[in-house]
């Protein structure tokens, strides 16, 4: 397993078989009764756990050892080293991350905090975030709820994209995009989905598929794992699970994504730019539900085509039953 | 139908329902017996035709009208103006592209090359090219052989990666990226699947799907449809279909995208900046197989993930029968 570099884009691509397979999923690995692994992490801190976080048996990424940055003639490559964690969201096999209480979706972003916060203090990581694929659809490995947080020695490049872009408008206007993006949505109305105190749900304008949902907090902070003291992570919780719930009903699959700054605390390659590009960013989470073929929404030739207008699908949204 | 802009990404997305229903399968559209539609291209000029192209019924983009650039108060978008046409392969129903002889994917291949100077005539249009969704997997629309001739009012964002690429590697060394890609690709030897005449098809060192395969000329030429004169159709044409063939026995979908320069001939909007950056380009054919679900190839977080070593891909495709 290596990481290589396209050098026309520039971006990383992980080749190669890893080493171990994948757990089996019978009996379930991420059950009490039948858990693997070492214990990262478990929450609350006493009692029986609620969340808990282990290494992935079959990594894309380990932990061990130096980055070993060469070149091959033109190309550039390093080692596989990252961070790998299966986050279990909830000790029950049969119940959806939808279909926790907002405490217990609490501890779930509390875990995700606490994992990354934990990986950034590793100097050789360039970015640490939290993913969940949700449903088969989204190649979920296993049925029993779980999200995962990796650590990577590169910054990937839709948050490269999304840093340069929140940069070069601070700098323009001295204003946040995401901020000002916020406000016009709040504004206008039409996309948003949901509130809860701070936190707001609203579909993109520029939507990459149907019913594409973003959660973003109306205080600037750019970094997810390191809250302001005003944050109130029971709203957020709140909100996303009511999210999740409405979303649920128009797919049963989605890919979600929390987008953090970088980690600034690096060993090298990180510029005076980007500990500045860092504070003009905005933490938010990005959910893609993945719709039954024959939706006709598709990326053509890198161009996203999206047959439902954000505005409607937001309509709908909003329409539908978000209680527990 | 409209584009909007990501104000993150600055990609286009096109959004909102077409106008008409896409046209039914059966009877086949596209079939001599039951065809449809206005002819704007027949091959050869005269006697039945051997490939047909005629716009697509239910289009993204329409030809009609001026692009109308507006802005949504931070947000920008424009009429989703632009042409999206259907080009028949072949006039029989039941055989592929990978199954046609060298001659008549040789015809295929020009009528790319004349819609696309065709329409690049047209000052509205930054970007031409052919796109090819094989197989249900792709979302192939029909499933009588055809690909898709499609212009659009902007250059779509992996061609600009792509560009820009090129661009600040020529600034810097005086040589071309793909030139470069291909010699070492061809002294190494381990990625390449098969060559005819100036033709090499190979699978990319950073290969972002197992057995994806690109086909480029070691002749410098940033145009496809405007070839050297010393460039041999026929040679292009034998190395397409012997490497679908390979292809084909992997997988029975794929994506098959034409990259070229955009268009230079524009109104607007092309600074000289453009002008010299299409010069470095350099065009080429990227074929992404649709691997069976499991494969545990994904694109994680927008970082891509491929199980599979591009040079054990090579190997592979390299030993399979490629005769028709």
């Amino acid at each position: 397993m290596e990481l290589r570099k396209d050098p026309i884009t520039r971006s990383w691509v992980v080749v190669g078989q890893g080493g171990e397979p994948p757990l089996p999923p019978d009996p379930c690995p991420l059950c009490p009764a039948t858990e693997t692994g070492q214990t990262l992490l478990a929450l609350p801190a006493s009692g029986a756990w609620r969340v808990r976080v282990t290494p992935n048996a079959a990594p894309l990424y380990r932990i061990e050892g130096e980055v070993g940055r060469a070149a091959e003639g033109i190309y550039d490559k390093m080692r596989s080293v990252g961070a790998h964690e299966v986050l279990i969201e909830t000790p029950d096999h049969d119940r959806r991350l939808s279909q926790l209480s907002d405490h217990e979706i609490e501890l779930v972003l509390e875990a995700y905090k606490r994992r990354i916060a934990d990986l950034k203090r590793d100097s050789r990581f360039k970015y640490a975030s939290a993913i969940k694929n949700q449903g088969r659809a989204a190649s979920a490995e296993w049925t029993h709820a779980h999200s995962e947080i990796i650590a990577t020695t590169f910054v990937p490049r839709r948050v490269l994209y999304e840093l340069r872009a929140a940069k070069s408008y601070y700098t323009e206007k001295e204003r946040c995009v995401f901020c000002d993006i916020l406000r016009q949505e709040e504004r206008s109305g039409k996309r948003v989905v949901d509130t809860q105190g701070d936190y707001v749900a609203f579909c993109p304008y520029a939507s990459r598929v149907p019913y594409e949902t973003w959660i973003l907090s109306r205080k600037h902070n750019h970094q997810f794992e390191e809250p302001r003291h005003d944050a109130k992570p029971k709203h957020l919780a709140a909100l996303l699970g009511r999210t999740l719930r409405r979303l649920e009903q128009i797919s049963d699959a989605y890919h979600m994504v929390l987008h953090t700054s970088p980690n600034t605390n690096v060993n090298r390659g990180l510029s005076d730019y980007w500990k500045t590009i860092a504070e003009d960013y905005h933490w938010h989470i990005e959910i893609m539900p993945i719709l039954p073929k024959g939706s006709r929404s598709y990326a053509l030739k890198e161009v996203y085509f999206n047959a439902v207008l954000p505005e409607d699908s937001a309509k709908q949204l909003r329409e539908l039953e978000a209680g527990l």
